[in-house]
């Protein structure tokens, strides 16, 4: 199974993306140009209404990958002196914790397992004995598991105490639901290249207009000021640096897109039943997920990994790469595992196929019980 | 005059691209594969190839735009409590001020006027005062005017008092030859959308494999750690964090065009003939470039703008652009003026079509003598 030639990547990003999304590519623009600019307002218009917060928060974009711009927000809303929460269950929360380091940010973590979600109660706590900790770092969907973690849950702890939240909603957004007008936070990150299902190169954080105004000044970076990026729009309609118009074209095709599926609700519904397909299909052939359902996302799956000694991983990966789909290696440091992800351009159709796939790999490899011993 | 139905740009970027570069985003790669990470790594030598520094340097690329290359590769190699000389005539030169200012850089700045060459005599002067400056920041081409600063001789300066170049090559790349082999430089930064004809969304450094390897730790920034982009690129050769795949591909596109052309002689070449097809034509109608022949680079030309009253810039642009040609404003301090490049996927063709547009815009507009008075 190939689509235009391309295996289907069954991964957290890239994305397969559509067609569609990829021919708006076709066309350079001036960045400076007039009829760029209205398309590049638009897209952050768009954006930010996705996250219910048109009247309270402005999006403001990032060249570069999701890393960039949580960098970014966390640079720019962090005051000196500031310090930090940061809710730790997998990578994406561990990169926050190094990114703190390198800004020299003073913070606290709470960890848990990379298959247990924070504790809004112990947020709570934690914020009432550290009165000094202003902002409280936290991701949506931890893609290292796939977990998704009770954002709103943690959002009302937060305010509650009169913190402001920094959401990693990286591989969530556009996907799992989150409207500022119910759910109180300061900043949310995302990509272009998760659930929106753009191209790589793009990323955007979505920031409570009062917070942004008071941001002049504090970011540790000059590309990586979104202040001083929110001050030019302002001025200029334009990006400071070279933006990537090719990406941002892709993108605001992909949004039409979006809007076409019926939003969010649409887009949920259909990596819903992808990965309902996905764990029905491959749990059927005998593996085992690391998650329990109700604390699964429709997003990245994680499946422990076989013990059979005639399963070997990187033959697994290639004989399905061979028959067009590529999967991913695990990211947990609890188990050995692999991960398959349900997002981007694919249907239930593509991920029944992939799991009958998987079922001729195995065949192949005479392995009859992947579940680990 | 459009292609595809675009304008041409006639800007510093992005650029007009040529149908086969863009063509190359039509696919969708996983940024962890094989087949991939092949071709990236393949790009990775051939960049430093074209530098001439194969032996010496090794190059790492950088998400975004070259804005971010150039803040990674200072904060990369200049260690804390280390210092620069920043060599100023022009928005690039100020830009890494603003930089050294943010990311607290002890430096000291050699300013010239914009259309006036920095002076290796002097530079070679301030470095035998101040031997605590360990670093000195230049620009190859300042895209602000066009000027091609003495890049040779400012990097003999250095070496010769044994301190570090770093150049902002951004706009010079690939059509102004530099080759590490006889011009000392530690470390050089460009990107895939200037004289590569790639799109946005990518930048790149050559860097001294000597001068990276003892760069840990330096990095202000996580995003921005080209010390630890390198170590993993030698450990698994792949990307820290999700990369601009579709941009990187049309780069790999664009270098095939590039060495078809006959690499940077060719290039050089033809933008040579678009220039001078550019000036010529422009100065038969009256215009007045700002800098003389010798410190013009052929890449983006200044003129000065025109006094007549009957002569409206924002008519003028909006005129050519409804005729199939993007041009740029002016981003001097020392005189109003605006600019059109010669760099992309243009002709000398194109740039007298350009010129014979201008003509009619002109006699349209009842501009006679576009000189200033």
């Amino acid at each position: 199974m190939t689509r235009n030639n391309d295996p289907l990547l069954l991964t957290p990003g890239p994305l397969t993306t559509s067609v569609e999304t990829k021919q708006a590519m076709l066309h350079d623009w001036g960045s400076r140009d007039t009829a760029f600019l209205n398309v590049d307002a638009a897209i952050r218009d768009r954006l930010t209404a996705i996250a219910g917060a048109s009247r309270s928060h402005v999006c403001v974009p990032v060249q570069g990958s999701g890393t960039f711009a949580v960098e970014a927000t966390i640079g720019t809303l962090i005051p000196p002196g500031g310090k930090a929460l940061v809710l730790v269950n997998g990578a994406y929360g561990q990169r926050m914790v190094r990114m703190l380091e390198i800004m020299a940010i003073d913070h606290q973590i709470l960890k848990t397992s990379e298959d247990v979600p924070p504790d809004p109660g112990a947020v709570d706590a934690v914020l009432a004995e550290d009165t000094t900790i202003g902002h409280v770092l936290a991701v949506h969907c931890e893609t290292t598991s796939g977990i998704a973690n009770p954002i709103e849950e943690i959002a009302y702890a937060v305010d509650r105490r009169g913190r402001a939240l920094i959401i990693d909603a990286m591989s969530a957004f556009g996907a799992l639901p989150l409207d500022a007008r119910k759910v109180p936070f300061e900043a949310l990150v995302a990509s272009a290249n998760k659930c929106l299902e753009g191209v790589p190169g793009l990323a955007f954080a979505i920031i409570r207009k009062r917070a942004l105004a008071s941001a002049q000044g504090n970011a540790r970076s000059l590309s990586l000021d979104l202040h001083d990026q929110w001050v030019n729009f302002r001025k200029t309609g334009q990006w400071r640096f070279t933006p990537p118009t090719h990406v941002i074209m892709a993108l605001n095709a992909a949004l039409d897109q979006f809007d076409a599926e019926g939003g969010v609700a649409g887009r949920n519904a259909r990596y819903s039943s992808n990965c309902k397909a996905l764990i029905d299909g491959m749990c059927r052939l005998g593996f085992e997920t690391l998650l329990p359902d109700d604390l699964q996302a429709p997003i990245i799956v994680t499946f422990k990994m076989p013990t059979d000694p005639r399963f070997d991983f990187q033959t697994f990966y290639d004989a399905l790469h061979a028959r067009g789909y590529v999967i991913y290696p695990g990211k947990l440091t609890v188990a050995d595992s692999f991960r398959m992800g349900c997002i981007g351009h694919l249907t239930e159709d593509d991920m029944q196929n992939a799991v009958q796939t998987v079922e001729t790999v195995l065949a192949q490899l005479g392995v009859t019980s992947p579940a680990p011993r």
